[in-house]
C-alpha cells in the first residue's frame, strides 16, 4: 500500500476539503434534503466486511470501483455487490476495456481525496478538477429500494435511495451518471442491438462482408446476418433462424429420423412444462441444470399455485410416463425422440447456433432391458451423430467419452462427438450421447418384470444434438467472402445466372436458363435461377457467394452459343466450362465438392491436435491455440489442478502475441478419445507423474 | 322468503343453541385460543356487500355455499369469493353433481340453524345432527395467511387463520373436511389423475373401451389414451402425443409443407419469448391475448430483469423482424410459417387435442404490395386448409368468414374452415387464415418504397392450423371399437396378422407373411407384421381395431393354401379374400376406404346443419344438437343477443329429455359460409326481424 489510511485521512483534511469527514457528508445530506437510515461500525474496508452489516431489507450492498485510463480520466462504477462487472459495458459507452485500469491508491487520492477500500459516490465533492468523467451505475441497484453506501469513511454505513442520490446529489453538482447493464451477457445484448441499428443503417452500402476470417469473432458475426441464416431478436441470447438457416436443420432432422427409424426409435411430442416435483427427482440431476432453468410463474394478471420449469432437457418429463408404459420385458426397448424447443438460461456469452438460450435439438431416449443392450444403443447413435457431421455437415469429430467431471448430470457416463475449430483451435462439443444407466429408472420407478417374473430397472440412455452444429459447419467452411455451404445442405446447391450481353436475345436466354433449371430439378438438386433485371451479374455473384451456394452457372453469349454453362464452384472458386448433354455431372460435381470439403477439413483438425509429455510444452501448444492430447492418470483431483492452472497462466499472458490476441480461459478436457493407443505399466501422466491410464484431449472449449 | 331473519334467531335463541349469536361464537373461539381480527358492520347477506369490508393484506374473502343432495346429506363449501365453483369436484369426492342442490332458506335452517346470508362455517356446531357430511375448502384459501368469515351472524367478520378453523375448530369436532381445487379446469386434472390411477391397475384386464361412442366425452377420453394417441401428464391442460398421434401429424406437417412450397412459403424458427414492449404494440391484439398469456419471471433462483411471455402466436416477435427486411417493394411478398409450440392459459375445460395449454401449431405470415395480392393469399391458404381436413383426414370442413366480433384480435377479417362433430352437434374451427390488413404494419412500420418511390404500409396475413385437426378426425371417425384413422395418416396402413394352426408350419407362415410385407412395402405402403407369439390373433385384432389400422390382413391355413389374403377393413368391416398376384390393389383399396369415410363424413356433417326462420325453430334445432343456418341482420348487438338468451334458455333445460343429458350453453356464430344463397330486400333477420344481409351458421362450439 501507498500511504497508510491514516496518513491519507491527515492530507485529508489538512487540505481543508469540502466533504473530508463522515460528519461533514452527514450533515450534507440533510442539507440536501436525502433521508438516510444510517449505520456506524467498525471499518469495512472489503466487500467480505461490507456485507456483515445488517442493512434494511430491500436495500444493496454497493461495490465502488473507480477506474482510471491512459490519459487519467477516471470513471466511478456503482455496482450491485452480487453483479459480476464485466468488460462489454465500456463498449457500449464508447469506450474501450482495453485501456481501463482499477485505480491504485495514489490514483483514488488524486480523483476523489479517498482511498482504497474508502471508495463512494460522495467523494465525487472532491473532485474539484472533474477527473471523473462519469459514475456508471450498475442497473441491477434500480431493483432496490435503497443502496448502502459509505458517507466518506467506511465506519459508517448510509442507506439511501438511489433515486436521491442522482436527483437530490449527482445532479445538482452536474455530474454525468449512466445507469447501465455491467455483466458481459446483458452488455452483449445492448451492444448487438447498438450494432444492428448501424448495421441496418449501412444495410444497403455494406453488403460484403467487412473483415477478414482471421478476425474470427466479428466476421463470424457478420456472416451469419449477411448470409442470412440469422437475425438478432430483442431478447438475449435468442435469435431468429431464418430460412437460409432453417433449411439446413430441415435437413439434419430429414437424415437423422432417417438414421434412428433403422433403429426403430418413434417421433414423439411431450409437454414443455416440468412441475418442480419432478424436476427435483433426480438430485445430481436437478443440481446440473437448476442455475439455468427458466421458470414461467404467472398467466394473464394471476400467480401459477405452482411454478412451472421449462424443459432445460426432457428425462423427468419423460420418465413417469415410461414408467407407466414398461410393465414387462415385452415393453422394452421403448425408444422415442423428439425435435423440440429447449431453454437453459445460461450466463456464458451468448453466440448465435453456438450458446444461446433457447435453441432447438433432438432428444432420444431409450430404456432396455440389459445393461449391454443400452451400451449399445449409446454407441450406435454416437456413430449416427458422427455420420450427420461428417456426411451432412462435412466436419470432422473425434468420438470418445468424456471424464466424469464433465459428463451429464445424473448419467453414467457420457459419449461425445467433439470436434475442433481450426481458426481459434476451441474444442466444440457435437452432440453427447448417455449412458444412464439404473440411476433415472430407479427414482423414477421404470421397471419390469423380466423373462423369469423377476422385478428389474430398466437401462436407459438419451442422446441430443442442436442447432450448434449448425455453427460448427459455418467456422469450419466460411472464408472471407462468406459462408460456404457443403451441398447436403444448401437450400440451393446450383444458383442460375444469365449474363445478359448485347448480342444476346434476353428472352431465348432466359429460355435457356430455365431449361437447364428444369433437367437440374428432374435429377432433384435444388436449383435458383436468379433472373432478376434490377441486379448486376457481378452483384449477384457476390450475393450468392456470401450465402455459400455451392455451385453458381453462368450462362453468357459464348456459352449460349457452345450449348455450355460455366460452372464455378464455391468452396475452391475452380472455373470450368461443361455441355449442356454433360449437366447431368453436376449431381457428381456436388458430390466430389462435398468430398473435398471434408477431407480439407479433416487436415485443419488434425493440425490443431498437438501432444504434449509435460506441462510446458502443454502451455505452449495450449497459446499456440491447440487442443492437447495427453497421457493422463484419469484423477479428478489432477484435471482440476490443469484446469486451474492453465487458467491461471493464460491470464497473466491477457497481451498480444506477434500481433495476434492471445486466447485466455482454462483448458480442460474436452474427451477420452475412443480410438488412442494403450498406455503401458509405468508411463506418466503428463502433468502429476503418477502413473496414466489413458489419453485424453484437452483444450479450451465453446 | 320462507321466515324472516329475525324469526330465524328468535328460534335459534330460543332452543338454547350452543353458538346462538356472535358474542357467543367469539367467547368460544377465545375460548379455542383462536387469534382473530373482528369487523363489526351492518349485515352484508351477500358477497357484493362482504367485499366492500376493509379485511387485512393477505386475508381471504370468502364465500359459504350449503349444498344439498336428495337423501338431505348436506355439503359446507368455503371458497375464495373469486374461485368460480364448478360441478367436477363432486365427481373427485365421489359424489354426483347432478344430485346436488344449492340448501334454500328452510334447509339451511335445519341444517346449520342459519340464514341465507349468514351460512358460515362456526354454525355447523348447531349441526347437532351431523348432516353435513363434508366442508369442502377450496384449494385456493390455503394460499392466503387469514380467511374472513362471519361469526354466525353477518355483522360482524372475524379475520382467522385457515389453519386454526381446521385444527382448533374443525378437528376438535370431529367433523370431516376436504381442502380441493374447485373449478371445473382444476378438478379436471385431479380427475384425470385419479381416472390414470385406476385405468393404470386395469391396464391390462380392460384392453377394450367400456362404453360406446354415444356416451361422447367418456368415449373420446377413452380412446386416446387406449389408442396410445395421448398419454396424460401432471400438468394441467398439458398432454404427450404419443408416436401413434405424433405420427399424424408428421403426416400433416409433410402435406402441408408441400403446399405452402408451391407458393414460396419458406420455413423459419422465431423465438419463443416476446418482451412485454412488442406484446403490448397492437392494442386490441394484447387485448385478445393477455389474460392467457404465461409469463417467465425467474431463471435459477433469481428474478428476470423484465417478465417474459411465451408465445401465444407471433405475429409480435415476428414483424419487428419484417420492419427490417422489407425496404423496397422488391423485398415483397414476405412468406415464413414455422411448426412450433404454442401456449394459451385457456380456462375453458381442456381436452386433449381440441383445447390443450400447450399445443402444436404451424402459423404462416405473409406482407405484400397490395391489397388484392394479401386477400387472395387468405383464400389460397384457406383451400390448403380445406385440402389437408378433405385429403388427409377426410373431414369435411365449411369455408366461411368469422363475424366481427369472432375474428382474430388486431386483424381485419378472418376466413376459418369449420367443422361439425355429427355426435353432439358442437361447431369446431379448424384452422383460420387472417387478412390483417394495414393494422400490424403500422404498428411495427413494415413499410416499403413502391415502384413509384412512395412510402407505402405492407398488407399482411396470418395463419394457423393446430393438432386440435386430429381431435376432429378421432371425433368423426372413431367408433365403438375405438380409433378408425383414414388410410393417408396411420402410421401403418396394413396389419398382417398370421393366423398360426396346427395344420401349418409356422416357420413357413411366418415367411409368407415377411414376403407379403415386403411387397407391400416396395409398394410404399406402411405395413406391420404382428407375428408376436405371446398372444392371439384374437387379442391382436382387438389391438389393431382399438388403434385405428385402416386394413388387417389375415394368413391362416385357407389363404396359405390358396395363395391369398384375408383383408378386413378397419371403417366398414367389410372382409374378402385377394389373391397374392393381385395384392398391388391394396394402395387402391386405401384410397377408395379413405373416399367412402370422407363420404359418409360428409353426410353426418350436412345432418347436423338445419336452417330456421325464427326463434323458436331455432332453439328446436339448437336443442336436437344441430348448427342452424339463418339469415342475419350482421348486426353484433343482434349476435350478442342471441347468444345470451340461446344461453339463458339452455341452462333452464338443464336435464336429460329421452334419457340423453342435454347439452347447454350459448349458440355463437360459428361463420358466414362463403357459398350461399343470395338474400333479397325484404328478407328478414331471423332474430330480430331487420333486413337480413347474409346467412350464417350458428351453433354451440369447442
Amino acid at each position: 500500500m501507498w500511504k497508510s489510511r491514516k496518513i491519507i485521512y491527515k492530507i485529508l483534511i489538512e487540505n481543508n476539503l469540502l466533504l473530508p469527514n463522515k460528519q461533514a457528508c452527514l450533515n450534507q445530506l440533510t442539507k440536501l434534503g436525502i433521508n438516510y437510515i444510517a449505520h456506524h461500525h467498525d471499518p469495512v474496508p472489503t466487500m467480505d466486511d461490507v456485507i456483515k452489516i445488517q442493512v434494511t431489507n430491500g436495500t444493496a450492498y454497493v461495490k465502488n470501483l473507480l477506474y482510471v485510463d491512459k490519459k487519467s480520466n477516471y470513471y466511478l462504477i456503482l455496482a450491485n455487490h452480487t453483479t459480476q462487472v464485466g468488460k462489454l459495458f465500456w463498449k457500449t459507452l464508447g469506450l474501450s476495456s482495453g485501456n481501463m485500469r482499477l485505480s491504485k491508491e495514489e490514483q483514488i487520492l488524486e480523483a476523489l481525496k479517498s482511498s482504497k477500500g474508502n471508495i463512494n459516490p460522495f467523494a465525487i465533492v472532491n473532485d474539484s478538477n472533474n477527473r471523473v468523467k462519469n459514475i456508471i451505475i450498475d442497473e441491477e441497484l434500480t431493483k432496490f429500494q435503497r443502496v448502502a453506501l459509505h458517507p466518506i469513511e467506511n465506519t459508517t454505513t448510509v442507506e439511501i435511495s438511489l433515486d436521491d442520490l442522482q436527483n437530490k446529489f449527482l445532479k445538482p453538482l452536474n455530474r454525468q451518471y449512466t445507469i447501465i447493464k455491467l455483466t458481459d451477457a446483458e452488455a452483449e445484448q445492448q451492444l448487438q442491438q447498438l450494432k444492428q441499428q448501424s448495421n441496418d443503417q449501412q444495410h444497403l452500402q455494406t453488403l460484403a462482408i467487412t473483415v477478414k476470417k482471421s478476425d474470427f469473432s466479428e466476421w463470424y458475426q457478420q456472416v451469419i446476418r449477411k448470409a442470412e441464416l440469422i437475425e438478432y431478436y430483442d431478447v438475449s441470447g435468442c435469435y431468429i433462424l431464418r430460412p437460409w438457416g432453417y433449411f439446413i436443420w430441415e435437413q439434419i432432422q430429414r437424415y437423422f429420423d432417417d438414421l434412428i427409424r433403422t433403429e426403430d426409435v418413434e417421433n414423439t411430442y411431450f409437454p414443455m412444462f416440468i412441475s418442480a416435483k419432478h424436476l427435483n427427482k433426480e438430485k445430481e440431476h436437478v443440481e446440473g441444470f437448476k442455475a439455468e432453468v427458466a421458470w414461467v410463474t404467472k398467466y394473464g394478471e394471476s400467480d401459477l399455485n405452482e411454478p412451472l420449469a421449462i424443459r432445460p432437457t426432457s428425462e423427468t418429463i419423460m420418465y413417469p410416463a415410461f414408467a407407466k408404459w414398461v410393465q414387462s420385458h415385452r415393453d422394452l426397448p421403448l425408444k422415442v425422440n423428439q425435435w423440440t424447443n429447449i431453454v437453459r438460461w445460461e450466463f456464458k456469452f451468448p453466440t448465435p447456433f453456438i450458446r444461446t438460450r433457447e435453441f432447438l435439438w433432438q432428444e432420444g431416449h431409450t430404456a432396455h432391458s440389459t445393461k449391454e443392450e443400452a451400451i449399445k444403443q449409446v454407441y450406435t447413435i454416437l456413430d449416427f451423430y458422427e455420420q450427420v457431421y461428417g456426411e451432412l455437415l462435412a466436419v470432422p469429430v473425434i468420438k470418445g467419452i468424456k471424464t466424469e467431471s464433465e459428463k451429464f448430470a445424473g448419467g453414467d457416463f457420457t459419449t461425445t462427438v467433439e470436434t475442433i475449430i481450426p481458426q481459434n483451435g476451441r474444442g466444440l462439443q457435437g452432440a453427447t450421447s448417455h449412458h444412464l444407466g439404473q440411476n433415472f429408472s430407479k427414482m423414477f420407478e421404470i421397471n419390469f418384470e423380466d423373462d423369469k417374473k423377476q422385478k428389474a430397472f430398466a437401462w436407459q440412455t438419451s442422446w441430443g444434438l442442436t442447432t450448434r452444429s449448425i455453427g460448427a459447419m459455418i467456422m469450419f467452411h466460411g472464408d472471407d467472402k462468406g459462408l460456404v455451404l457443403p451441398p447436403r445442405i444448401a437450400k440451393y446447391q446450383i444458383v442460375i445466372i444469365p449474363i445478359i450481353h448485347k448480342d444476346l436475345d434476353e428472352k431465348q436466354l432466359n429460355e435457356r436458363c430455365e431449361q437447364i433449371k428444369q433437367i437440374l430439378i428432374k435429377q432433384k438438386l435444388r436449383v435458383h435461377l436468379d433472373n432478376r433485371d434490377n441486379y448486376s451479374p457481378g452483384w449477384k455473384f457476390n450475393k450468392w457467394e456470401q450465402k455459400g451456394v455451392p455451385i453458381r452457372l453462368e450462362i453468357g453469349p459464348g456459352e449460349f452459343k457452345n450449348n455450355e454453362v460455366r460452372v464455378v464452384q464455391r468452396f475452391d472458386n475452380k472455373k470450368y466450362q461443361i455441355k449442356i448433354e454433360e449437366i447431368n455431372k453436376l449431381n457428381q460435381i456436388l458430390d466430389n465438392i462435398h468430398n473435398a470439403m471434408f477431407e480439407k477439413a479433416k487436415i485443419e483438425l488434425n493440425q490443431r491436435i498437438k501432444q504434449a509429455d509435460n506441462w510446458k510444452e502443454f502451455m505452449t501448444q495450449l497459446n499456440q491455440r491447440n487442443t492437447i492430447l495427453t497421457k493422463w492418470c484419469e484423477r479428478q483431483e489432477c484435471e482440476q489442478q490443469v484446469k486451474g492452472k492453465s487458467g491461471m497462466e493464460s491470464k497473466e499472458k491477457d497481451s498480444e502475441i506477434n500481433g495476434q490476441v492471445q486466447l485466455t480461459g482454462s483448458a480442460k478436457t474436452l474427451c477420452i478419445p475412443l480410438k488412442q493407443d494403450e498406455i503401458k505399466e509405468g508411463e506418466q501422466c503428463f502433468h502429476c507423474g503418477q502413473q496414466a491410464k489413458r489419453y485424453v484431449l484437452w483444450g479450451r472449449s465453446y
